[in-house]
């Protein structure tokens, strides 16, 4: 931790932050620059990143520099972590494809789009029970039902399943059902659900919020480890911007940043990060390409009726042409699909 | 709603459009453009809001023409909502004040910080009992603990009291201690805690996400009120973007906006919106020129001790100078302190 | 400037990176944390600012601590700066208010909107002759003919003239025609113009632009200042942020900011910054209250036959409303109108 | 076009709305919905554009439904463009990449750098000699010695120039010197400079601004085009947003989403859309394979020596290993390179 003096800050200014850094038992380097002086913090920087410096009478600004994330970092664990659920591996050589309806709505279309997943050759079914919406009037998912008709499907078909949870009192219930707990975009920084999730030692997709650094991603995830849970995968969503053409704007140099600073493996949402299904296939084939470990893809059987999201989702004939270029490009990259 | 048909759409696709417009109810108007076709849907935008419709052949794309919030709206309730708590009342001539700590350190702490609001011509004091914290190694809040100290101190100096829920299981609880409650930023959309609080009927605080769009925001609200809680305070608090100077970017355009949408009371959090306690004091002013109807500033007896945020907060010189010219503007736009 | 080395950088990185600063004629004090060390250079951190450190192995980042701005800003003189034009001062006691219509169209029409601005008080008129406007079909101003119109208007009516200059080729002409030059939003970063006006020492009034930070804006005020041309007038006119219901989001923030950072007078443009003329009087009084020293607002007496921006353009009674409502708050301030 | 009136707007604004589009030479179509009525309007929406019709009582908004750039969309012109510039052609099955310095240092160094670039199958040389910088205190570029150098460079080793533009005075002369004239990111919107080079009728790439939408960037272009000069290459280098650990945002959606509005050709940028030379090949491999015609990349005989930008540059070594990735993916996609 730096901490910068304003030009004007008087000797007793000095001494008094010198003083409380010392208090922590932490030590001090000072430099007195040309033209105001810093002081160098040595130690533990945890110690004193609560201590608002800040507000020390002659201090400018103050700086980190140490990263504030731990148990999720690439220094922690440099080699990358695999995440194993029954047969699938995310995370390894292998690219992991999800597929399916934003919602779900009933069992027989479930149980269609399911097979077209398989078929593809995905083999994870996404679809939610639970939907966070924007509006009181929306439709609000089947809930309960939805989950156990993920269940049935899942069980018939062969598939893994992954849905979201959007409340800490529905983690124990969610567990008996799906293989994977997904936390929404609008949930990233419910420290409470992500802790609930920590302790239920579950695999969980944590996905990015749509206005959250990489860092604060990474601090979210941090949250579940720190609980003891490392069944983490990542997953890019888009975030917002300025830009209205899509719905949000993908942020593909996370990517491989994520790779540099994290163990832990990353999908990407190529059907949120756009917003338009149109764009979702060549998104898809450049989240491989950037070193992607899998696609979170919206896939219906009829995404003109679909009750939610219709717009960004694929139907079966196009979802399959996605995942055979998907393909082409994970073998570009030495991966395999 | 108006659907923007592609330059090259088939009769058959604006056919398929019409009939399923006319299978929910509703009616159409089509205009043969000389670029390309449009169709108008008349009656209630409701009911098609949940179709995807641009998933449809044919399609451009779909604008919204109508709000899609009820409740929280001007047209709904044209004159100017009231909070009335005790002996408070939020939204009417008078700026309403509230100041406190971040987060509750301590009895004897909080109470002498509560003796400066007091003092100071306040009538809320703020602090927080659980805290949304970025990292999972810094200061949580004293939780339960902390909301008997807030009710222990505002019985004995005689203020009103706001603090965050953070957890729709805390709500019942909460309602035991404060008197009004308070929805943070990083849970406007954690929509099953706002519809706890909506149930609950007790007074809200509700923070602007720092990501969330002013409709997205009222849509929070309409939330709340769509259980049948009307006692809504919004709370402009700053939004995200690429300015790094300030903490956030102070939306004060939203201000005299949400007085135009919303009959609902509107405070700003001068703090958050520039995370500098060197700015608190100009844009407490510029906020309540700008209509706003109160404010809720951080405020510490020992800043540069604080456990959390001590770095925007005032010490009690600043906050009551700052009150002397909030008092100032507040007369100058016909309103009182 | 801190440069952080990565945590396993070798000990011949750390030399090779000594060396390259001490050949610089600068000195190092080396810190050799827990985690990782870090190397603090001392002397003018000027002579280091282009030197690619980050790109040397064993580099994780570099920090830089001191502002990059001089003659701009605060340290370098710390009084206020007032600019003189005529009779006019910017930066004093007194709010300067200049009002006018988005385009000058014709003479009739801009003697008309000119009376009405000199009846209410103010004293510059505003209109531009070259438009920059994001297509190239829209209507482009009336170019010299638009600076002679403005030239005899200011001049048979008794008012400061401020227009936009948006091409290098045009500054010499510029100060035959106006008193203040006003560079444009777009035009913030256009080096080359800044430096033409720079050396030309007319006043100028420097719009900050839609995506740069406060920090950048202040750079480009430097250019002009750096030319040792003085005269100039900073002006927030909102930046671009996701939130879509206004044009812009009026980064209220930057007002008491940049009285802190610079010594230069700042004015506040509510009419770009909201794009709602229903919003622009709050916003005009909002401006004052946080500090700044004058509006330029659009005014016109057909708001709805303007060739541009019309619907943010005040007609002539809510302009002299508006002032009515600033100079109370004006007042509430400490200052005069 | 649309126009929403307000939900208690009089049947004279109602009336008075119509007449003035029917004025316009264009017929109207009105919705009596049930909260409100609704006028489309029918004709050539150019006419109206500039007409601020908002700012007539009774207006609610307005909204545009077409696009308004004409010359730049794929309606225009169905089938993709290609420039061809001597041997190179943009925007066919062979990708293009452009590598060079940041800044032309002097004639050893580029040479050297030139043929590195060639050597690796990149087909044009990049390089500044006008550097718009942030600081008037940073190296500005050598200017005409740098195109000289630049000139002979190409000459000697066989490549193309690609070179920045940032002064409407400059235009003629670089038409001297470089076979491809950029437009950079902070000058996306200097129509002036645009309409020189429109006139110029040499080939151009135009960098999107930083915070530009998709839509301002074709109009932009349409500038260019509308001036007789379709030889418009597109580039995409990033937006601004909140994240700050990359340098910007790389809006790869952005690449699908203009191969379906226009028929130009689109490179990408990734040195600056990410400013780390860590994350540039696995951003150039998923840029290609999203569908991009080439790439402009930083590369540098000694990084850590460039006069600017070295954090973001290549060494050789990485530049050819970027490339064969790259030819892996672009094979993948049915590409060649």
């Amino acid at each position: 931790m730096i901490i910068v003096l304003k030009a004007n800050a008087s000797k007793e200014d000095k001494q008094r932050i010198i003083d409380k850094v010392h208090s922590l038992g932490l030590q001090t380097m000072v430099s007195a620059g040309v033209e105001r002086s810093i002081i160098g913090v040595i130690g533990e920087e945890d110690k004193i990143r609560v201590q608002p410096l800040e507000a020390y009478p002659g201090v400018e600004h103050v700086i980190e520099v140490l990263s504030p994330f731990k148990l999720v970092s690439r220094e922690f664990k440099p080699e990358s972590s695999n995440i194993k659920i029954k047969d699938v591996t995310i995370g390894g050589e292998k690219i992991v494809i999800m597929g399916g309806p934003c919602a779900i709505e009933n069992l027989e279309t479930l149980r269609e789009i399911a097979l077209k997943v398989k078929e593809s050759g995905a083999t994870v079914l996404r679809g939610g029970a639970f939907k966070p919406r924007t509006s009181p009037y929306s439709f609000q998912g089947l809930g309960v039902e939805g989950l156990k008709i993920m269940k049935q499907v899942c069980d018939e078909v062969g598939l893994l399943s992954v849905t979201e949870v959007i409340d800490p009192r529905d983690v124990e219930l969610m567990a008996e059902y799906v293989d994977i707990m997904q936390v929404g975009a609008r949930n990233m920084q419910n420290f409470n659900l992500l802790k609930e999730i920590g302790r239920s030692k579950r695999p969980v997709l944590l996905k990015r919020g749509m206005m959250a650094t990489i860092k604060e991603f990474l601090m979210s995830a941090e949250y579940i480890l720190s609980e003891g849970n490392f069944n983490v995968i990542l997953c890019e969503r888009g975030i917002r911007t300025f830009e209205t053409y899509t719905r949000n704007t993908f942020d593909i140099n996370a990517v491989p940043a994520i790779k540099i600073l994290s163990h832990l493996p990353i999908v990407v949402d190529p059907s949120h990060a756009t917003g338009k299904w149109g764009l979702v296939t060549p998104i898809s084939r450049a989240a491989i390409a950037a070193g992607a470990d899998g696609l979170i893809v919206e896939m219906h059987v009829h995404p003109e009726e679909a009750l939610s999201d219709g717009t960004q989702s694929l139907n079966p004939e196009n979802f399959e042409a996605m995942i055979k270029q998907v393909g082409a490009v994970a073998q570009a990259v030495g991966r395999t699909i």
